[in-house]
């Protein structure tokens, strides 16, 4: 598997004949720590009974675009289909992180969504091998640059943290209202650890104890992370960092067909920009943002991460040309 | 009144000192229709038992600072006080077209708002005067280019338009969910005769029928107006001209300490930005847009329209440049 940092290669100018140019490409590598599973979904479009999903295959299809090789750590049980495998690993997704559990069934988790889409009936959480989840992160990985830690226990995700050698370039996590109630002092522990923190506009008022969004940022920043994201579905994303802002829209769709993985899609097309820049500077997380807005609205359009699965670099060109378009104004002061 | 469309006047040039130097000024106003009223206010920040407001007097205030004169329309009571007829006066507004009763008062409503500032509850409307309003549209405003037609009975939004000598450049309509419901019928022939529409979310909804904002704006420019800007509150605003598509977003403000009136804030400032650059082309809609939110954000920032009363250009100026650093990024497609 291709690991190393970086390659030198020359190559020889057939146009002019007369000189080499040399080239440095730098290969960067993404793990991607979470949840993978099989979800049943229905939404007021359709239903699906079983189609793959977590939030780590929807962040390793999102970041695929961009970037290569995708260090997946996660765990899978006896259903987990060799041709949801293949399918990753022809995006470049690495499985040497994946534990693998015979005698049990992947983690399953069942929805309904309403008319609006952006709430959602959780009607069947089978934890299954999940429960079981501790994290090992394969010494391939450990060169690895850049950490995108799904949701997960915080005690797991610091446990991964510890395992690397090398602290990588940029640490993202995301979390979820269940761990602010029930695991507050392991996630404040984590907090200190990381540089980004990805959540949704409901988890920083929980967090924080404040409802503006400013204010919630501001605090909980103070808890660790210099960026926060905080994501608000179908009304975009804010970039927070020290007294930055930055705003993106989600794209106005004609239909959200299924929400299910926008937010770890959103991540992934984050972290993977973030991966082949390799430029944590405030300046390229706005343009990640744009670019993690960006697959998220691809996610969408079809069930589960069907239209990841097929979507191409024009077709992404094109979908950050539709964002540029509709934030891009010009402007004479008054 | 400086009412003439346009002047034209030479400057000797003191530098040169051989040559004039023509410059074409143009002076553009702006009808603003609506109501004019005193309003009690309750927020969780606190309270206001009478302050001035009403559409008519929110739009003024935002677009006086962008175009003179702002010809008033509305209908006020016997107590309404001189000093807000002095201020906004000193804005460059006229009340010629303003109605006094002397025997009544004016317009009065009180609500509520919750922490969340997205919900109100309306304690009181007392229509007062604004029960006989029949808006005459004096002759001195004939010349008016720019008509902002406030959420009024679509009735009498039909009459404005019809009492205009010359269509004006630029017809704008706002209604609300209560015309939807109780007067369709006048509601769609106002529709097909003005240009730009405003209405939230939930009225685009109501509107047309579709829940999806993307498929609701296309039904509703096919209702007649060839601009259809559906307002987010918080959440931003979105323009639509045919299958074009801005989004400008609300700018994260510390507190909202009170919300009412922002929606006629913006199309205050929206009307005076397009009727100051006379130019009605989409591109510039997207600026107006943009202008549109900044005047509202200062809206938010204190009781009813005090905020807007004492606001200054290099506050504007420096308001815009904000929203230009919320929105701005820079791309390199991959």
């Amino acid at each position: 598997m291709l690991q190393a940092k970086s390659c030198r290669f020359a190559a020889f100018c057939r146009v002019t004949g007369n000189f080499f140019i040399y080239i440095t490409i730098s290969i960067m590598s993404l793990i991607c720590v979470g949840s993978m599973a099989y979800d049943a979904i229905e939404t007021p479009f359709g239903k699906r009974e079983k189609i793959v999903g977590g939030a780590a295959v929807y962040a390793a299809y999102a970041a695929s675009n961009f970037v290569k090789p995708i260090n997946l750590v996660g765990i899978i049980g006896n259903d987990f289909e060799e041709p949801e495998i293949k399918s990753l690993e022809a995006k470049g997704a690495s499985f040497e992180g994946v534990e693998r559990i015979k005698d049990k069934k992947s983690f399953f988790w069942s929805g309904r969504y309403h008319m609006d889409m952006n709430t959602r009936d959780t009607l069947v959480t089978d934890l299954n091998v999940l429960a079981d989840f501790n994290p090992v992160i394969p010494k391939s990985y450990q060169n690895s640059e850049f950490l995108m830690l799904g949701n997960l226990h915080p005690a797991t995700q610091i446990s991964v943290i510890k395992q690397m050698n090398t602290r990588p370039h940029l640490i993202a996590l995301d979390t979820m209202n269940y761990w602010i109630s029930s695991a507050m002092e392991d996630l404040k522990v984590v907090l200190k650890m990381v540089d980004v923190l990805m959540i949704n506009d409901e988890e920083a008022r929980q967090l924080s104890g404040d409802y503006s969004l400013v204010k919630a940022a501001r605090k909980i920043m103070d808890m660790g992370p210099k960026f926060l994201i905080i994501k608000k579905g179908e009304h975009g994303a804010l970039l927070f960092h020290g007294n930055n802002v930055f705003f993106a829209p989600a794209l106005p769709l004609e239909e959200v067909f299924d929400p299910t993985g926008a937010g770890d899609t959103f991540a992934g097309g984050f972290m993977g920009h973030i991966a082949r820049t390799k430029d944590i500077a405030f300046e390229n997380m706005k343009t990640a943002i744009i670019v993690g807005s960006a697959m998220a609205s691809f996610c969408v359009e079809k069930f589960g991460p069907e239209r990841l699965k097929e979507i191409s670099k024009p077709e992404i060109d094109d979908r950050i040309r539709q964002f540029i378009q509709l934030v891009n104004f010009d402007i004479s002061l008054v």
